[in-house]
């Protein structure tokens, strides 16, 4: 049995993880009878958005127990996460992977990755175990293993594959049923709801990305 | 194309929405091509429960605003659904539909539903429009159409199948894999978490829960 790693941001994609992708990615992972272990950073939000009116409210949320309503409690704290427990590790996307597992929404030219997060990712790719990431976070593969020219895809939009580019990441165009492929450093792709409207279509690619993770782990 | 109205109650399984529950849904609505329609009532949650200690929070959210974050923002308050807009309705479990959408969870011999949602669900069993209740949400089909003498499933929990009887309907033993149809009543059940541990599991319930709905609209 394959023990893979799910890292989510909150719940909700404007300040948290995309609930699509990650519930989509907990599916995929348990058809093929994956054990998930759920991992967030016990930190603040950087915002709550109110999701009805895209508004930013003042409230303050914590990414780790927003997280657990996602994985339905089942989650650690991600400064936790031991690399010997897990043989892979995936991160869903929405605009939390870009506000609370690092600072690319608010800073993209020059941006910082969650330490804990970095750690375990590094790790990760000096043990060689195979590494997911969908929609916007393969921002953070690339700052992490851009000098390694890592090869993903952030899906099609030129200001976000510019970005990846500067990092030394080879971007690839990607529509939502399909996987970029990194066979080198084990890392795959898939830009779900950068470039997709609907939620059959990110399933195509997740459900890819996740069969591909556990091949290569 | 069918046009399907899914009912929302926050955004979590202890205090509103089952979220895995609601992304099948309308992951299993997308593959059939229907037009998805979410919507909540815009009213305070009963309760926020902290997800990872499940302990009770002081906090005062919003159901409508919860949901959204379910709903990617495409939502609409409860009161503005029309009828004559849809041909189906479906409710999600998760403690929201006994929390919020009904006051069941606090009072289960005597509990009273949401008057907006107990309108839209008696014009719908009045115009033969199809119905699907997953989860806890066919309590409110109890309370509703026990006079009717519905049948329909909640899975096997001895308490919870005694007060659905208590209020005329008829239960049927049901596991997540399967569905219970009331075809008098248009009325389609299925327990999925009620009776689950894997995600797994109640995706094939909803799938066939959504197939029958839609079948019958």
């Amino acid at each position: 049995m394959k023990r893979v790693a799910v890292i989510l941001s909150g719940c909700g994609v404007s300040d948290g993880t995309e609930i699509h992708e990650a519930v989509l990615t907990l599916l995929a992972l348990d058809r093929a009878q994956a054990l998930v272990i759920c991992a967030a950073p016990n930190i603040p939000q950087t915002q709550v958005v109110n999701h009805a009116t895209k508004q930013v409210e003042g409230a303050s949320r914590n990414v780790l127990i927003e997280s657990a309503r996602i994985a339905r409690g089942k989650i650690i704290p991600l400064n936790c996460l031991k690399l010997s427990d897990i043989d892979a590790i995936i991160l869903p996307g929405g605009f939390g992977a870009a506000k609370n597992l690092c600072n690319y929404a608010s800073s993209p030219t020059n941006f910082e990755v969650n330490p804990d997060l970095a750690k375990v990712l590094q790790e990760a790719r000096r043990a060689g175990k195979p590494m997911g990431f969908l929609c916007i976070s393969p921002v953070i593969a690339a700052k992490l293993f851009g000098s390694e020219n890592v090869e993903l895809t952030i899906g099609v939009d030129p200001e976000t594959s510019a970005a990846v580019q500067r990092m030394g990441a080879k971007h690839v165009n990607c529509d939502a049923h399909n996987v970029v492929i990194d066979r080198r450093l084990k890392i795959v792709s898939s830009p779900a709801y950068m470039v997709a409207e609907r939620i059959a279509d990110i399933e195509v690619g997740i459900n890819k990305l996740v069969q591909t993770v556990l091949a290569l782990a």
